[in-house]
């Protein structure tokens, strides 16, 4: 009879129990999708400020504009984390032509990498060499690519489901392609933009020039992909076709700008911490909306929808605009800096940086015990069709918090329209749909309302 | 020991079973990604052919030139299906105007319904009465409607997740208010778009009057859910407030049209069928892009990728694109009907009608037993992010073949966007994207192959 009545006593209140969160997330749904904050900010963002690259002054306007959209949350601690960040700049547009031998002036689409140098002021004009990437330019030699501009037409990988894997299959090209036609002596590198769609659209990014010595560093631009195939056909046919290009960067010294932080102190714990997060900054072409807009209005309404909804939390949670992901990562590296100087437990850490489509769920970086644990609340989603709960990547601005406890994760979106904006000037507010977007706040802070309230199991 | 082996050759075919599913899976998803064909028949058809209304000139070359794509397959079978079908015409366009009583007049966007009458030639100009639906007209009565416009504005709920069941609780106000409104004596019917987005495209879509004489038949049109906020607003302000509009539709005499049919015969079980569809037919406003341009050109690539894989099926497989949907159905009772006649034994009907977003998985209208046995294969699909698998509705047009045996199954892509652009102008080729358009030609053809493959269980 005492093992029944035990028996009777544990299914009510494992019922009990589940209803409550299950009714929870419900409101935390509903709530979003009737009365989200993040459309409106992402307008806001979007609209009247626009792109925002570190150092810039749009970068400025919106560290201005989110601290004041947070201080009028009611939040227990809103404060700025100075960082001091690059600043770079594309000057006046690019101007970039395929020239054939016959004669014939192709105009293309081009756009200079983040951090990229200058040509001169008359641009570059000379052959080129097509290559699939660093691999085959290194195996043809400094004799191949001398004077040359390189074109890096490796495209993105169209039968693989997740696109970010595609991406990663490319990124080389964008990030180490200049250094490395520059040690072989070419005079510029041109790459197939990493869109996965035949468009228009040249897509921006960041590059490196590692130690080279400053005489070896060459200018470097992507080409849109309808111009790659243009440029290969191009060059299929007649391999003295030339190419010019004309861009006008400046590299600045760095300048201060700043983490905006806020937080919501923990009633029982206030010294384990939570995070959610997106990055402030964004590229110069378009306003930004997807990449990473909409991880950061997603990111501020986690709080107030938890305010909303009325849940007070045992744990500190922090809403982290991080700024300069897209070309030095400081604020990331500053905040996780800080964290380790003052020793803050931070148990927690979910970052929006992969647009602002339709949610499907979250990946994490972390134990198995821990990730076991978050397994366990998956039919909670299943009403809202988040079904991906898979370990893998977080995301780069929580990336240098990871340690041996804490929890990382990413939201993950649908992912088969985001490169078609990625870096784009077509990334703007009108690609972002409302519901989409306030699905994804809706599920971060969901998942963090669950962690808030079992904590992390050590 | 002969235990032993026989376990050993269980799991040894079940292995090599699973294996070889799973790299059929791969090959069909991998041939869809970079060799599809969906996409540039969905550019002809809506950028060539474009919106095609039953009984349309439209609607003809689209039967013509399915036909003819479907001839170049290399289908054991390719034909026509005669079948009658409603013409209506929306004449000249609409024009609408919110007439206050201060004298304003503010310019609103709104389209005929299909199957409405127009109005007089100089328009109707009447006080309005706002309603949230059938059962508050009725409750109302005929002398608060006699002799004004009918105004329903209820919203589609924001708060369901699957935006189909929004949209269901929404259009008893389109498909019946204007037959109701006329009982009671209204002089014309403004209905608030199903479109949970607020935007300026009026979205159209079938009515009926019923069996009400002619003379209580009134006009009915949408008007865009930023209009209807508009109206509702001024109702609020100014009960006086009138509505006038005016639109030129014509019902001309039932012409002839046709499904189109294509059909690999199938190897060892010739007489169990198996389709796949959508329809033909689309409202006039836009290109039917998404409805249902892409359910036409994703069925048809099923075939043409079941062949390019080099499946052949054991049982006969159709693709058969119905005319008037939209409409009337008549194409899809016709198709049952004959069916019915011959005797032909149809196991399995799969629809895509709802769009051509990332597909995210099918609902089920079968037996149990039958949904059962569909559920051991939701492994397979787990790789390309394909979770859902539930009992629910299918498709409109092959809901006329449903009995106790056969499985009806229908694409659920993702429907956060699909009501932005349902029956509106916005309904255009650049709405849709070619890879979430393959992906859903792809896992049709996955399922295809799985029931052509293992059959239907009785």
């Amino acid at each position: 009879m005492k093992q029944f009545l035990l028996l009777v006593t544990f299914l009510f209140s494992t019922q009990l129990f589940s209803q409550t969160d299950a009714e929870i997330l419900k409101s935390i749904y509903n709530k979003s999708l009737t009365n989200g904050k993040s459309y409106e900010w992402l307008d806001y963002l979007s609209n009247q400020i626009g792109g925002r690259l570190s150092g810039s002054l749009n970068a400025d306007k919106a560290v201005k504009w989110t601290k004041e959209e947070l201080d009028k949350l009611g939040l227990d601690k809103v404060w700025l984390q100075p960082v001091m960040v690059p600043k770079w700049e594309r000057g006046i547009p690019e101007t970039a032509f395929i020239e054939t031998t016959s004669g014939k002036s192709i105009k293309v689409n081009i756009c200079a990498f983040g951090g990229s140098i200058a040509t001169p002021k008359e641009g570059i004009k000379a052959n080129v060499i097509e290559v699939n990437g660093i691999k085959e330019l290194k195996s043809l030699g400094k004799e191949s690519v001398e004077g040359k501009i390189v074109f890096f037409n490796r495209p993105m990988e169209e039968t693989f489901i997740h696109t970010f894997k595609a991406y990663g299959g490319c990124i080389d090209q964008r990030y180490a392609g200049a250094m490395e036609a520059g040690k072989l002596g070419a005079v510029g590198v041109i790459v197939r933009s990493m869109n996965l769609r035949l468009d228009n659209f040249p897509h921006t990014g960041s590059m490196t020039y590692g130690d080279l010595p400053l005489n070896q560093r060459i200018p470097s631009a992507a080409i849109s992909t309808n111009d790659a195939e243009i440029l290969s056909e191009n060059l299929k046919n007649d391999k003295n076709t030339q190419f010019y290009f004309k861009q006008d960067c400046l590299q600045f010294d760095d300048v201060q700008s700043y983490n905006v932080i806020g937080e919501i102190t923990g009633s029982e714990f206030p010294d384990e911490f939570i995070i959610v997060g997106g990055h402030l900054d964004s590229w110069d072409m378009g306003d930004g909306s997807h990449d990473d807009g909409a991880g950061i209005v997603q990111s501020m309404d986690v709080l107030r929808l938890l305010k909303e909804v009325g849940i007070k939390p045992k744990r500190s949670i922090r809403v982290v605009l991080f700024m300069n992901e897209e070309n030095g990562m400081r604020g990331a590296k500053k905040y996780a800096e800080e964290v380790k100087q003052k020793g803050e437990n931070h148990i927690f850490a979910l970052e929006s940086d992969s647009g602002g489509f339709t949610p499907r769920g979250f990946s994490f970086d972390c134990s198995d015990s821990n990730y076991n644990q978050i397994l366990s609340w998956t039919s909670l989603f299943k009403p809202y069709l988040i079904h991906y709960f898979e370990k893998g990547g977080s995301g780069a601005d929580i990336g240098p918090l990871k340690n041996e406890h804490i929890v990382l994760a990413g939201l993950r979106p649908d992912s088969q329209r985001y490169f078609d904006y990625h870096h784009a000037a077509n990334d703007t507010f009108d690609a972002v749909n409302k519901r989409e977007l306030e699905l994804g706040a809706a599920t971060m802070t969901a998942l963090i309302y669950l962690i808030d309230k079992y904590g992390i199991k050590k």
